[in-house]
């Protein structure tokens, strides 16, 4: 099989697209792209590496779907509605079976979200999964890491911790059971992306971002966009885990959740008087959200218990090159 | 050094951008641009893998160019103004000299075409480069590959076949003098992306498209996108190689020219009746522009000697997966 056949037999759908911002798709030199007149293109790019980011044995589908929800997941944060991506590949060899479950996995949930994949790159050479994504937002209203004031409420959506808790498990480190481990395993290699929940939230939070390498060091980027820092409390964070709420005490998940990463939810910052549109909108889009605390004047980040005493948190950030 | 300092340090220029589309650059979960009103946005992605698509001790200077390069030249193809790109970088280690000097290829291109490095994603991993372009073209107006006629000319700029001698000399299979290497590298590691020349060619061109995997593939994209077939003059593109001219005879540079590859130079079609129009455009532009045939009825590649009778032509196009 040569390259055009691989792009056209996995990644090439006949017929065209019917995504009236997919001016033209796969094919040509460009593909073209028209975003709605009065919008912004949202833009945001992540490359997957085997070994780092997935095992080498990770089930194809599964990966199809994570290279794209956690870009998807980008522009979920910013409040942005996905219009289409591209995919550039680089592959040891051309495995039609794991390329045709890659390619589920992948469009099955570019598919919910009407995201078209209009282009990309396909070359051999070690296992790589580069996706851009974009998607439009109104002119002027992106959410944004920078719009965090001391006094607001800071939420974080869904559950945290508990792929840290599967890929511990996968490395040897810890013991599940088999229900807990496919349970974690979900939330792992599964993420979904929040992108309703983003769209809902323009117009009401002051700043959002997601999550994708541990709540704390996440936080910190918030904080330093915004200007501002926070206090966060320990109780609250120890039981956003779910699976973990069964198998570790408090201080392991607190651990867990700080420090953990891959949790593809979103982090963001909302105005006191908004809180009970902030719980409406939760609802409505069927995602729990959590009030974990509250942006403070004083820089840096307080984990406090619940006499309001600072903790030290050792959790620290992910960081490919640290 | 962590991963967001070397974003910092190489990547992310201090004082932001002053170009008008680029509303939002690296440091948010997304990048915000904004195309002009009346413009589609032209995408195209390429992925550079080290062993492949270039040499382990390749000039890292040379590296960022041509990383770029090879994007305009998509970008150019399509008649589009290059706004901005996304950069994903998968690195072994963090390697400052080498980071650097990557770092002032790509931003001496970038600049000259004011395409803003706009953001992107840094990770650990066998040397990959993912960089995306993104340009703006009036709605309607972009060059496709699907538009050339029976009776159109061919046309190809610049020099073919060098970029692909180099290749050869420096895989040890030709032995060229050090001058005449010197020529053809420059031809492989510093390609000059026809972004003026594309501009130019807008409403001018029936077809257009880069040359990247030999003109014999890739005219056979052309041909299969506008339905129809061409016929090109053998002696016409033998004359096409600058440096081969010296070292081979036309048989060797036929070869090169049909089946080499990394040229990076348009191949677009015309109506004859504006030959002289496309003349101008070349003497404007500055890049030589060369009639190599024209657009058939009939299906299929013909290539014709000096009597008008087809030569075999046994080149075929580069094919990672073939």
């Amino acid at each position: 099989m040569g390259e055009f056949d691989l792009i056209r037999r996995y990644f090439q759908r006949s017929g065209g697209t019917d995504n009236p911002a997919v001016a033209l798709g796969i094919g040509d030199d460009c593909a073209l792209l028209q975003p709605a007149p009065g919008t912004q293109l949202a833009i945001s790019c992540d490359m997957l590496v085997e070994g780092r980011h997935f095992f080498a044995d990770v089930d194809p589908e599964a990966l199809g779907h994570k290279a794209l929800a956690v870009n998807l997941s980008d522009l979920a944060a910013s409040g942005a509605r996905p219009l289409a991506c591209t995919l550039a590949l680089a592959l040891p060899q051309a495995n039609e079976a794991w390329l045709a479950a890659f390619a589920r996995g992948l469009f099955a949930l570019a598919d919910a979200h009407g995201c078209t994949l209009m282009g990309g790159d396909t070359t051999r050479g070690p296992l790589n999964l580069c996706l851009t994504v974009f998607g439009e937002v109104p002119t002027g209203q992106a959410l944004l890491r920078s719009g965090g004031r001391p006094g607001d409420e800071l939420w974080v959506s869904g559950t945290l911790g508990d792929a840290r808790l599967a890929l511990e498990a996968l490395q040897g480190r810890r013991t599940l059971s088999p229900e807990l481990l496919h349970a974690a395993r979900q939330r792992l290699e599964r993420p979904s992306p929040r992108v309703s929940l983003g769209l809902a939230l323009r117009g009401i939070a002051s700043a959002a971002m997601d999550l994708s390498d541990g709540l704390a060091g996440d936080l910190g980027h918030l904080l330093q966009a915004s200007g501002c820092g926070a206090r966060l409390e320990a109780s609250v964070l120890a039981g956003l885990p779910a699976v973990a709420a069964g198998v570790l005490d408090e201080t392991e998940r607190l651990a867990l959740v700080l420090g953990g990463g891959d949790d593809y939810e979103l982090l963001f910052s909302a105005p006191a008087a908004r809180h009970a549109e902030v719980q409406a909108i939760g609802h409505a889009v069927g995602v729990p959200l959590t009030r974990i605390g509250q942006l403070e004047t004083e820089p840096g980040l307080r984990v406090v218990d619940a006499q309001g005493r600072p903790l030290s948190t050792p959790a620290r950030s992910f960081d490919h090159f640290a």
